[in-house]
């Protein structure tokens, strides 16, 4: 496991004997496109560092609504599925991997064993979890404050940036369900921006015809 | 400033430097009810130890619509006021006294150093940030899954017991201020709320008549 210490910037500031018991934990894991990393009934599956791929986390509704939280991409730590390393982590998330991903799985054990003697390791680890917290603030502000048509023209904008090529492959129902809303809702918008010229649906996919007016549409204090 | 160090559960874990470092940069300041202490245009405020009344951390939207994320109480400590200590904090909150208040103010300079040398305080940091995390996570649970009545009904209860005697002098516009709905939506809500016999309106308090049936409202998934 050579490449675990590109993942910990404190990889210095730790003792040799932190570093290997690090190393020696390690357990490389794959999972496919869509499959379950880490479930909210889960045990306390640990730290993962990402080395291929890109997971969503997620939470689910009680009536099984889900919306996307963030994406943690090549080199990202995801440390909620670890919250039993933190005593006040009330909550729970699901994490599933986009595309086909490979990860590092580090016991939550270890981690939090060095955390506590580790200045450096519980500093970073806080930044983690800072960047998370902002995340999530940033979710919690769309909702509260943009309307349907913003949220999805941004989701739209994001997807077909993640896509390459303008052409955006998901469901309604998926795109519903990263943003919180309903199938039938997502699917009366995308035909109001159909009619408006701004994307052109075919079956099982989008395809972005009017990216500036879109974008001005997901950035409605721009205009 | 000898009640510090109730403040720091980390107390014992620094050196007779550090605790002096807390304990003299420490600033007794008060403020009235509704006063501002930390708005989000602010410099960095640092932390915030409650030793008397009560704080609400809150967001505000474009439009100016504002939402609860928590309250502290006495002996809480407020670190969102501090979010320079932490690179990774991009977001800003807004706290006020929601009653006279008084509380110790230790710059945001003097925490973060003490956090970046001693893995007890770094540790500790993550607890309280751990913490405010879940409280927010549960924010955006309430507003993507339960209806307004439910949330109102949560947030009548709540309010209701803050008080103790079962009667809330919150106006409409405060009420729906915490739960980030407009007023005349709230007032049609309370409206239908009185016509089932749940509370009764007067001029400037609401009093809840049927607790039980309130709180059912509140956690519809119990009944």
């Amino acid at each position: 496991m050579e490449t675990i210490k590109e993942y910990f910037p404190f990889w210095n500031k730790m003792s040799v004997q932190q570093q290997m018991r690090l190393s020696d934990n390690g357990v490389k894991r794959s999972f496919k496109k869509g499959e379950r990393l880490h479930a909210v009934t889960a045990e306390c599956t640990g730290v993962l560092l990402v080395t291929k791929g890109r997971l969503r986390v997620y939470t689910v509704s009680e009536e099984g609504k889900e919306i996307t939280l963030y994406r943690l991409f090549e080199r990202d730590m995801c440390l909620l599925s670890a919250s039993c390393i933190i005593n006040s982590l009330q909550f729970d998330v699901t994490v599933s991997a986009e595309e086909d991903s490979e990860v590092i799985n580090v016991s939550a054990d270890i981690y939090k064993d060095i955390m506590s003697e580790n200045a450096a390791a519980a500093n970073y680890t806080n930044e983690i979890m800072a960047s998370r917290f902002s995340e999530v603030m940033w979710v919690l502000d769309q909702v509260l404050n943009k309307k349907l048509d913003t949220r999805l023209a941004a989701l739209l904008i994001e997807e077909s940036e993640l896509s390459g090529n303008g052409v955006i492959t998901l469901t309604h129902e998926q795109l519903a369900n990263h943003i919180g809303s309903a199938r039938e809702v997502v699917t009366r918008m995308l035909k109001y921006f159909q009619n408006e010229g701004m994307v052109k649906l075919s079956r099982g996919s989008i395809e972005i015809t009017d990216k500036k007016r879109l974008s001005e549409t997901a950035e409605p204090s721009v205009r």
